[in-house]
Formats: structure tokens, C-alpha cells, sequence
């Protein structure tokens, strides 16, 4: 087992990374006041998993557990609702803690839970998807969906622990496992060109699941994310370089209406689109462009915008988002592997190009 | 006019205090930044005295309104999420600040709207009611009810100025005035002896709606209640003193079911009852005891309960509350009139004692 601390003064925390560490009850009684009520939040799928095991190993504290549907569509205030509902029903103080037990949207909605019920109660991780290990266990944003806008409601919370048990990876489906994969690649990306070599190196046994070549993967991303939240917790500066390939990746899932496409499936595509665009304003060489291409691909990523885009326009697509001020448009760009600015001092009409090669439209560079 | 600032490092806000405030553009400048966006919300009952006013003091910004049905029983997600769906109809961004302008459920879910909105945006407080100018403006509480609880579901969120304009004061009714004033008493006895004398000296002048003594009342207060807040952001220790009369007022308004008496008739009579059971301790003298019940009845509220709790028991409307921790029950408690304590170190029979006398029960000491 490995562990990362994340630095945020008295609201500091660990990241216990390993195999089969989700049953390690010693690791819970380290988070968690033994006077406290415990409340396990998981969703239908992750229940039949391991809801049974981690109840075993939460044995001698005072445990609860609230199911909610699987599902982003669920992410929302009435889920909450149901949430706070529960505990309520079940009596629990403000001295209490919830355990977040699934993927990103179960982690997102556990940590708000957590944020707003009696104005903020503990929390722990216990992530069981690639990206909410590597992603959503690290810098304390939690959101719930508006029917207008994904994450427009939440909170910043940080959790008293997260447990990442690469074991639990073998039950994710190959498609998940890559989107995490984007994630992963995007750390490379933007400050670590080690990494980002390490990856070129090991990508089979990271593919085949090999443990100790996933702990390294988790290790890394979350030393990364550390570093960056640690350094700008409430996202006024540097953080913005995690949104690499985002704001591409949102206009191919708007596009796409969130369906068809897995989140992490567009971010994957958005690094190879930023990539592009860091080309052709003269920041990256194209032997970088390809080497982020073929790393994309290895991970089980496409590179390539679906038939049904094919001469679409993105740009209509990337107009307004919440890092967008005053209108101007700002993406993250590479001046190399492992080195990402922050720019809205950039040219509309290679922007349009990078779009238009990528959709196959007419006039495309 | 008078200003206090609010001590809370780079979260420090000032509360202007003053007559006819309400509509001076300039102290909305020196808050807001002009390139934000600005949400008034409000109530129908506000809507219709203040509205127009504001949004004329506000010209000059982008403004929009609005307005939410008035009443504590919509202060909850449902009301929540629509103020979050009129911001994002109007594309409203993460530089945005939302106008609080009402009494304490405008303030608290309009608190609460800023804190989650994006994770954070800005707000300002014009707070109508006496009690909002007094308590909710400081302290950075923010929430909305649950169906099984009030005030379970918020966060701490600091605004970026208040503006307490006793001018309004003319519009609120006599019954919600003297609600407020049980909160004002309140910080006499808590901390501040010199404070209670000027009230009883006072008093005609402040029931009279006298502008100057108004700003006193208001700027004793937010002082007061402001240096208790700064020194316990979070509410772990000191701050709790400034529930006192508030577990006995809940009691009160839970055996009524929060019908028929304001939160404030409650907390007036709870201080009584507080000071009647720190008598019975000892720490009190009876003469104390007069005082404080001298006073709240010159503010125009009750020292006795309503009729249809004669015979109750209150005792089993006070087992639990958010406070309650481990089941012991913390009640703060007078040493004299200017010093509280927190206390859960209390013979359980004085407590009867209390609660017996106040309900004409039979064996009441």
C-alpha cells in the first residue's frame, strides 16, 4: 500500500492507495471518531459489489447505508433530498460520517451530502471507478446536476480520507477503465513529462491491470492533482491547467448530447484536439502531436470525432461554459508534453481549424 | 451612518447602518464589481415595498430579480432550485452577486443559493425584519429545511456587506419587531451588561421606532454577535452562547408546531425560562430574574406561555436538536446578566422545575 497526503493545513488528508485495501478496517478507525454514525451512500450496481464487504469491515461502528440509483441523470437535488432524509430519519448529528462508496457521481453527491447536512459533516472516499480514484477522490469539489447545467450546484468539501483499492478496477468495464485512462494521460500532459513516459513505457501492463503498474498510475495522477489543488484550492489559477482537453471534451459530449460518449471518451479526444491546436500555434512539435495521439489510442481512447459529427461546427458548442468570462473563450494549451498555459490570447481562426480537421468540414486545413 | 466590520480575515465585510441606506448606490459599488451580474431576491410581500427602490439604487449594474413566495415553508430545495434555474437562464457566471433583500428566509436561502451556486458566488445582505438586521446578517449561516428539520441543509457562507437600513423598520409589523427585539435582549445578557442597562433605559425610545436608537440597537448587536462569530467561525465553543432562550424557544415551537407564536415570541420567553433555571442553580439572583423578565415584556413580548400548553410537558420537546451531542442535552445558562455558559453539567430536576412552573404542571417548585 502506498499513501499521499494531500497538504491543505488542519484540512489535510490521505490517499491510501493498494489492493484489497477496501476491507481495511484499520484504515476506516483512522478517519473516522468511533463515537460517530456512519452512513455508507453507494448506488444499485456497487452495492451488489461490495456493500457486504465494506459493512464488514465498518463492523463495530454504528452503520447506516442510503442506495441510490445508478446514473448522472440521478445527480441531482432530489437525490440529495433522499440522502439528507436518511439521515435524518436515522437521528444523525452533526458528528457523524458519510462514506462515499462508487464512482464519480456517487462521490460527488456523497461529498455535497456531506458539505451542506447540518452545514458540513465528515466524509470519506471510497472510489470504485479509475477516474474517481485518479480524479474526483482529489480536490474537494462536490456538485449535484441542474436540468440546465451539470455540477452548478455545490460545494468545496474536502474528505477525511480516501481509500483507492486497485483490486476493485477488475469489475469496471474495459470502456470505463480507458476514460479513466484520459484523466491519467492529461497529468503527463500538463507538469509531469516523466510520467508522461513512464505511461509510453507501461501502457501494456497498465492495460492487462497489472497492480503495481495501477498504483503507480493512481500515485501519480493524485501526487499531481495534489500539488495542483494544494496550490490554488478554490481553482483561481494554475488549477484551470486540469481542465486540458475539457473544454474541447464538452462540446464533443453537447454535441453528442451526453449520450453515446462517455465523459472521459471526450476529455480523451479533447487532449488530442488541444494538442492539435498547441501545433498549430507554433507551441508543439507534430512528433508530439503523435506521440499524444498513440498514447490516447493505446489507452483505448479514440481519436477520432464519431460519424455523427462529421461536419458539425464544435464552436457553436464551446460558447459558454463556467470558466468562461466576460465571453472570451479560455483553453488550456501545451507548450510541451508536461507543460500547459492557460490562454484566451489565442487565434479564433486556428481554433476553427483544429475544429474543422477534427469534424471533417470543408475549408479544413 | 455607522459601519462595523466584520473581523474574518480575508472574508471581513462591513454592516453599513444607517436611515434611508437602502437605496445609496454607492455603498453597492463598494461591494459589487461593476462587470458582475446582479440577482435581487426577494419576496412577494418585499417585492412590493423595496424593489423598485433597489433596483433604481442599482442602476448602472446588470440586474435581474427574483421573487419567491413568502413564508418560512418555503425555505427549503424546491424554492432553492428555482433561484438556481432563474441564474442560469440568465446565464449567470461564477463573477456574478446575488441581493438578499427580505427578512431571515430570504437571507438564509439567498445565502445558501450564493454558496452553492458554481460553488460559490457572491452576496450581499439588506436585511428588512429587525431580526434579520440583528442575527441573520452575521455569522455566515445559510440554509434551508428539510421536511424532518429546519435549517438542516446549508453552509457557512460570509456575505460582502450588509445594509441595514432601520428605515424599513417602519413597514414591519409590531408583533415582528418585538420578535426581533428578543434576540437584541439576548445579547445583553450573553456578554454585555452595559448594553442590557442601556436597553432598560431605552427602551420607550426603541419600541417608538427613534432612528438613532435604532442604530444602536442594530450596532450593539451585529458588534456584539460579530466579535462572538470572529472568535468561532465555526460554532464549536463561545458561539454556542448565543443560543441562549433557544433551546427552550424550539421546545416551545415544537410543541406548537411552529404555529401560532414567531420564532423570536419563543426565544423572548425562552430567555426567561433560562434565567428562571439559572436562579435555581444559584448563579441568578431572583432580582436578575425581574429584570430580564421586565425587559422582554417591555419589548412587547410574552413571559408566559400560550394557553394550550398549560399542562405540557416541554421536557420531551427538548431531547434533540442539532446541538444535542451523545444524547446529553447542553442548555447555556446565565452566571449574571452580561455572562453565559454552555453547560450539559445541570441537575436534570431543576430543569423539571423550570418547565413545570412555566406550564402551571402539577409538583412545579
Amino acid at each position: 500500500m502506498r499513501t499521499i497526503t494531500v497538504e491543505l493545513g488542519e484540512r489535510s488528508y490521505p490517499i491510501h492507495i493498494g489492493k484489497d485495501i477496501l476491507t481495511a478496517r484499520e484504515l476506516y478507525g483512522s478517519f473516522i471518531d468511533p463515537a460517530s454514525k456512519v452512513m455508507i451512500v453507494t448506488n444499485t450496481t456497487v452495492k451488489k459489489l461490495y456493500l457486504a464487504n465494506l459493512r464488514e469491515a465498518l463492523s463495530g461502528f454504528d452503520v447506516s447505508s442510503c442506495v441510490i440509483p445508478d446514473g448522472e441523470s440521478f445527480k441531482n437535488l432530489d437525490t440529495l433530498n433522499d440522502i439528507i432524509t436518511e439521515l435524518l430519519k436515522n437521528r444523525f448529528d452533526r458528528h457523524c460520517c458519510l462514506v462515499a462508496l462508487g464512482g464519480g457521481v456517487v462521490g460527488d453527491i456523497t461529498g455535497f451530502a456531506a458539505a451542506c447536512y447540518q452545514r458540513g459533516v465528515d466524509f470519506v472516499q471510497v472510489p470504485t471507478t479509475l477516474l474517481a480514484q485518479v480524479d474526483s477522490s482529489v480536490g474537494g469539489k462536490t456538485a449535484v446536476n441542474h436540468e440546465l447545467g451539470k455540477n452548478m450546484i455545490g460545494a468545496f468539501h474536502q474528505p477525511r480520507g480516501v481509500i483507492a483499492d486497485v483490486g476493485v478496477l477488475k469489475s469496471l468495464p474495459a470502456r470505463e477503465f480507458s476514460a479513466g485512462m484520459a484523466e491519467v494521460i492529461k497529468y503527463g500532459l500538463i507538469r509531469d513529462a516523466e510520467f508522461f513516459a513512464w505511461l509510453e513505457d507501461n501502457m501494456d501492463a497498465v492495460m492487462a491491470g497489472d497492480a503495481q503498474a495501477l498504483e503507480t498510475v493512481i500515485e501519480r495522477s493524485c501526487r499531481n492533482k495534489a500539488e495542483v489543488v494544494a496550490a490554488d484550492e478554490k481553482e483561481s489559477g494554475v488549477r484551470a491547467t486540469l481542465n486540458l482537453g475539457h473544454t474541447f471534451g464538452h462540446a464533443i459530449e453537447t454535441a453528442l448530447h451526453y449520450t453515446h460518449w462517455l465523459h472521459g471518451e471526450a476529455v480523451g479526444l479533447g487532449l488530442i484536439m488541444a494538442a492539435d491546436l498547441s501545433a498549430r500555434l507554433g507551441y508543439l512539435g507534430e512528433n508530439d502531436v503523435e506521440r499524444i495521439r498513440a498514447l490516447v489510442e493505446r489507452a483505448g481512447l479514440k481519436a477520432q470525432l464519431p460519424n455523427r459529427l462529421r461536419g458539425a461546427n464544435l464552436r457553436e458548442f464551446m460558447a459558454v461554459d463556467k470558466k468562461a468570462r466576460a465571453g472570451r473563450l479560455t483553453l488550456i494549451l501545451l507548450q510541451a508534453v508536461g507543460r500547459a498555459e492557460i490562454s484566451s490570447d489565442f487565434d479564433d481562426k486556428l481554433l476553427q481549424q483544429t475544429l474543422d480537421t477534427f469534424a471533417g468540414r470543408k475549408g479544413a486545413a
